[in-house]
């Protein structure tokens, strides 16, 4: 953990907390900021923390890129994503703020020069704009190019903090493509920044329901008692998207839907579901608890049986025609690349002995929905008359992490009548609903929390680690294992997938 | 339990249920029929199961009163009763063929004559609809009449069935006005009728929501596991009323809110809420689960802290002026009798101990709702920050019984915003969203359970007698305790009811 005094720690036990999480004196560099993400997403954020007060008034800005822009023209495509994209509305005066902090280097990641520009330009912010040496380095670059431009800033001082001040990289994944790939990329990103400088992001622990989890289970008594193998039957976690992968090919082939979802995402939200209460909420004590559940994740024996991969055809989807996966634009006509991965992992701890996490997560899938189901055992006993409970099946508690966030529980109640019929009916609380408040867009808080140096939602290296040694051997065993299976748009998934339920007599939900 | 054959019985385990519940040949007396609940629910119940196809062809329907009526007449008023309270629509067809059956008797229940020419009607319907010897007679009279009407049922040979047929006697509380009237009255009835062919009425129990308190508890994996000591802190039974005693001052004055509604409602709904799981939802299981409970119930030592008891005052209800409990008509101006009472209850069982069940109910309290609460204790150990969870209270599972029936449970999420902030939220079933079936009023599913011969829903004289065995000591206590405690109207009862919580460290719940 980082030794700069910041505001109070949200997630720390202490009575401080009320004291506002406002950024002190920094700035942010972002690598790649012609991409999507950056203008969608980061510039967005960037200026809802500025509305929201919580960035520094002399707060800098700065874009690297390839491109033939300067700051002006960098400033005009913020704003643009801002009009388009801020959650927050449009105020002039925070605009112009934000507006003067700033700055543009144009260069390529291997030009010792504009990197030299780079720093010349930081040290300007600390002096017109009091960013007090404090910068972070946003790498919104593919992954190949993280190793030089580690070592571009690391040769230009950049990555060099002076006492009292900090600076911190921000890479997001994939973080590498399998374990080794993974750890020499951590050994490259480690050798110019310590191991606390360093925040990975994973957008989906910056969700509101996904820290909402840690809420539910650990502030109420309700709940937590019957989250175990006494009571639990299995886990259901998915991530489905509706849409192919659009122009991401040159990213997506040969990446495939395990490597891109279910090594961060999934793995991370089972590990929130799984982990025993942890002491509290700093960064720590909440990785001790996901490291110990990833580490004691066993694989299927018959993988064949217990995994399924997908790639999909054309078809229809809402009604559109759309192609296969083969015939995408930018995809070779003999790619192997999954784009449906669903996997049963075992958890080997007292609390979740027999209890299979079953993970999901494909394109063109039936709808966009991203859900942790925890399905219950059926009662041990049911002093009903069998044929009251034909209906009637498993309790679930289901966090729904987008979209329409929010928590439900399925369970049986009694039909109206003068019969003792028992059907599942559904209680509900929409995230929407309860509260007025607005909930912040995960990239505010992840920001935001970089430059708190406020670490508990970034994965920590070993986390990593571990994910890559869970999914290593099925990306291995798949290899060896031919085509994945074909499945139409709009389905969910191939038929291996119902399969490997069916094997366990069980079945995915329909979200 | 009567040996009779009757359709399927709902509740018990069986693989048959599905076959229809419909009545057999058989026909209703009802004593009392010119009063409020004839008219207003026992007459429309009985048009609303002929409507459902659940009452014989020749049904027969006898009403018995001092008033000069005569069949037609009764027909006359049953109809405009039906027309005006009835669940289901107005069907010509189905009218005309109930009242093809509907007799009346004029007469005293001193008078031996009527009581004759009762048994002639009776034998009358026998011979022309073929209701095959098979009666039930409905006391919906005064307590102080049951020994007569018994007596003369008897004399006149009606409580005696032929092989093969059925004679039953319905009652509706209250059952007594403490321990030893209710053992007089139990003698009284069982020497004419043997113990089941006596129904005892609490409507309660016919509402689909108390059922469903079965449902939720027994048919799920999710809830039985937290329901206990480990994890309970207490249960909260509230009945209230925001109507006066209106013009019902004969039956309520001396009787009061704790003999009215405690005694038997709320006492049932805690037996209810507490029992162990049945072996089975037939009566005699039930039964055994529910004196079970009432028979570990222990009274607070000190019952001057741990009961209230309250009398309303005049005031302002609703924008209205309403007259306080003294001044109504009829009313004597130094009665004593309570119109509101609270009872701390705690359970002598390992499932229960240490958890005090709360129990109240009034008349002109803040507005009408009958729910149980089970409030569960604060989580043994919060990783958030204290302050996070300043606006966090207790988990609360609530099932509520009317109005709006439903299941609710009161948990802690998180906040929307960049701290983790904990506040309760409430997760929602309602019972009228959920399910297109109308739900039948509970003299429907009573009336036929009666002619079924279907006892699980009533109160065995056993839970009666137990029941005065919790309330005697604590009604003894109150006379020797001078006048009960003013509340004004709209107000949640006397301070002494909130003083009783507040010493335990607990409030109750405003519904």
């Amino acid at each position: 953990m980082t030794s700069t005094p910041v505001p109070a720690n949200p997630l720390r036990r202490s009575d401080d907390r009320r004291l506002p999480r406002i950024a002190g004196p920094s700035g942010l560099v972002i690598f790649g900021v012609t991409g999507d993400l950056s203008r969608k997403k980061l510039l967005p954020a960037i200026y809802d923390l500025a509305n929201r007060g919580l960035l520094p008034p002399g707060f800098g800005l700065t874009g690297f890129a390839r491109r033939d822009w300067n700051a002006e023209h960098f400033a005009q495509v913020t704003k643009e994503a801002v009009m388009e994209h801020a959650r927050t509305p449009f105020r002039e005066r925070v605009w112009r703020q934000l507006a003067e902090g700033i700055r543009f280097v144009q260069g390529e990641f291997d030009d010792d020069a504009a990197f030299d520009e780079l720093a010349r330009t930081v040290e300007g912010l600390d002096a017109e704009r009091g960013t007090g040496g404090n910068h972070a380095f946003y790498l919104s670059v593919p992954p190949s190019a993280f190793p030089l431009v580690c070592r571009q800033l690391a040769r230009s001082g950049l990555s060099r903090s002076e006492p009292g001040a900090w600076r911190r990289v921000v890479i997001e994944k994939p973080f590498g493509h399998d374990l080794a790939s993974a750890l020499e990329l951590q050994k490259v990103v480690e050798s110019v920044f310590p191991g606390d400088s360093v925040f990975r992001i994973d957008h989906y622990l910056g969700k509101e329901t996904v820290q909402n989890l840690l809420a539910l289970r650990f502030a109420n008594q309700m709940f937590e008692p019957v989250w175990n193998a006494n009571n639990v039957d299995h886990v259901q976690i998915t991530m489905a998207e509706d849409i192919g992968i659009g122009s991401r090919a040159g990213y997506y082939d040969g990446i495939g839907s395990a490597r891109d979802v279910i090594q961060n995402h999934l793995l991370q939200l089972l590990a929130l579901t799984a982990m025993e209460e942890p002491v509290s909420f700093d960064a720590a004590s909440l990785r001790a608890e996901k490291e110990k559940v990833l580490s004691a994740i066993t694989l299927p024996k018959n993988l064949d049986l217990h995994t399924s991969r997908g790639q999909y055809t054309a078809g229809w989807q809402g009604g559109e025609k759309v192609v296969g996966y083969l015939e995408e634009q930018g995809i070779s006509p003999d790619s192997v690349t999954d784009t449906f991965a669903a996997v049963r992992l075992d958890i080997d701890t007292r609390r979740w002995a027999g209890v299979p996490f079953y993970l999901r997560t494909g394109k063109r899938l039936g709808r966009r929905v991203t859900e942790i189901a925890v399905v219950f055992k059926r009662a041990p006993h049911l002093p009903f008359a069998l044929a009251d409970t034909q209906e009637l099946g498993q309790n679930a508690l289901v966090i729904r992490v987008q979209p329409d966030e929010g928590v439900s529980v399925q369970f049986g109640a009694k039909v109206p009548g003068t019969q003792m019929e028992v059907r599942d009916v559904t209680m509900d609380f929409g995230y929407g609903h309860a509260f007025t408040e607005n909930s912040p867009e995960a990239y505010e808080r992840l920001i935001l929390d970089v430059l708190l140096g406020d670490p508990p939602l970034f994965p920590h290296s070993k986390e990593v680690e571990l994910s890559w040694r869970v999914l290593d051997p099925i990306l291995q065993h798949w290899e060896s294992s031919g085509r994945p299976d074909p499945y139409r748009p709009g389905t969910w998934g191939p038929d291996s997938a119902h399969d490997m339920m069916a094997r366990d007599g069980r079945a995915w939900r329909r979200p």
